[in-house]
């Protein structure tokens, strides 16, 4: 998927060294485990951590920068987001990921679970390479904790009728926004940026992770009518309420309750009803405001650093992941 | 139970500062999950790897010792332990640990998986903590994968009828052993040893956790025609093969090869029928004897330990533990 990156040779080339890296550290002694995990590896979505990392380290004008380095941590990024990946298919008994198999599905969920606690290991092996006499060690911890921490909430919170739209937005910030602001945050500092701007970084990757979050969540309740075959509502139906559909409860609550009730338990007509009033009761014009606002944040924050051809990039690609097909 | 401690009074009470770390430490924002843990955390079996890593540590004259820190490393030691335990019941479907329901018992797989992952972090935090600038973070990173590796090795092992005593071996070495040659090494370490005393630690550690594994899988094959309601050859009939069977399926590989190719549906008429079997064929001595000799290995190192009374504690605990009631 790097292609994804096609405009932009220059982060196109440090991802796929990024990939060779990642290709090369997950080294087990059971090939098909190991083939898999390279397979997963070199597949690898957009990439969008270690790419707002490389954007976010490429502001700064800074000849001493330690290339090798800022691979490794950026692959720590990727591997750290892998690991949660492997896991959370074995939660939601994924039966693809980025178009192939999930580790679940080809070797079982034990091996699932092993699988990711070793990818786990290599995320924490690059740490202590890059890291570990810098205040990042601990930050990538807690950061690792935050996550997890979000995770669990969005499960415990799983078919919980009373479910705020606060709750959510910690469950979000945990979850997705965490690893985005980090690795923003790891490009300036580890490529030498200042205090101001490692400010900046954080707050861009916080939003940036916020709206992508909310775009993702109002595209699981946008329904594709071409597309009759394709499972729809999916996080709904297990339980997983999210903004859209938050929206929509505090502007009716009579109308949506019964539907959260048996949420497990709806056909697919009463999920095309369930997805027409959520959009009725503007629980998606609200979401995409949300969405729109966080948006605006994370651009009129890039707008404050340095002028440098990355400032252009990030402000484009932020436009691009985040303003899609609506 | 850490009344295995009792007559031990100093190591006693080190560990149960480490369990109330622990305590400390395991908060996370879901209350049922975090009392599970804590009461897990607190049940802690004998803790054998805290306690190794104090009696190493104490045979170092070494005013300047930092027994905060130590606590902190000793936790950090039982907490890699928890969280592979925690995803160990998920691979097992364990429906107990510790005499208590395993976490994926009372709340699910999916809980487990995240909670595995969660005691990670903690035991993450308390090594940036504690070791960030010295070489046993990247070598906390190394154990960690072996004995992931370990545990894939056994799986992925599992009902291969050709499994060799050598793949056995390296398998129980990094499933148990490294973890508890891990603990004596990093005892002596931070409390300050010679690298003639950590190589001395090491290979103690070593020798002791290959025995306690095979101890282990020997009292597997024991049945106990008393207690007719437990379930026996638990291992055996989810194709872990252990020392024992590999002695006698290479004294007869004819007689113990059908069992092999059945094992997962054998009776308990055919279950106690082979375990007589390996008995007659030698198996439960010759891993016997395998056994004793790691343990005369370990008591050996000993007794080049510096001459402290922990020196006689560690023969005393080493006999303890190993030379159980056979």
């Amino acid at each position: 998927m790097l292609t994804f990156w096609q405009n932009y040779p220059e982060i196109q080339a440090k991802l796929a060294a990024v990939q060779d890296l990642m290709a090369e550290r997950l080294k087990i002694n059971n090939s098909e485990i190991q083939d898999a995990l390279r397979e997963f590896a070199a597949c690898g979505g957009k990439m969008i951590r270690p790419a707002l990392f490389f954007l976010f380290a490429g502001l700064i004008d800074n000849k001493d920068k330690d290339d090798e380095k800022l691979v490794k941590i950026a692959a720590s990024l990727e591997l750290l987001h892998s690991a949660t990946l492997i896991h959370d298919d074995i939660i939601d008994d994924s039966p693809l990921r980025r178009g192939l198999p999930s580790i679940e599905t080809q070797f079982g969920k034990d091996v699932a679970v092993y699988t990711g606690d070793f990818v786990y290991t290599v995320y924490f092996e690059l740490l202590c390479e890059t890291m570990a006499t810098t205040p990042f060690l601990v930050h990538n911890a807690k950061s690792m904790k935050k996550i997890l921490q979000g995770e669990l909430t969005q499960m415990q919170s799983a078919f919980q009728t009373d479910i705020s739209v606060r709750k959510y937005l910690k469950a979000i910030s945990g979850k997705t926004a965490e690893l985005l602001s980090l690795s923003c945050l790891e490009g300036v500092y580890f490529a030498g940026g200042d205090k101001k701007m490692q400010y900046s970084a954080r707050k861009t990757g916080l939003a940036i992770g916020c709206a992508f979050q909310i775009y993702d969540d109002i595209l699981n309740f946008t329904v594709d009518l071409s597309a009759a075959d394709k499972p729809i509502l999916t996080d709904f139906r297990q339980g997983i309420y999210t903004l859209p559909l938050l929206f929509a409860k505090e502007a009716d609550k009579e109308i949506i309750l019964p539907y959260l009730e048996k949420s497990d338990k709806l056909t697919r007509e009463e999920c095309l009803k369930l997805a027409h009033l959520v959009d009725e009761l503007g629980g998606m014009s609200a979401a995409l405001k949300m969405a729109n606002s966080l948006t605006d944040i994370a651009l009129e924050e890039i707008t404050k650093l340095p002028d440098t051809q990355n400032k252009q990039i990030l402000a484009e690609v932020t436009k691009l992941l985040l303003q899609r097909n609506y």
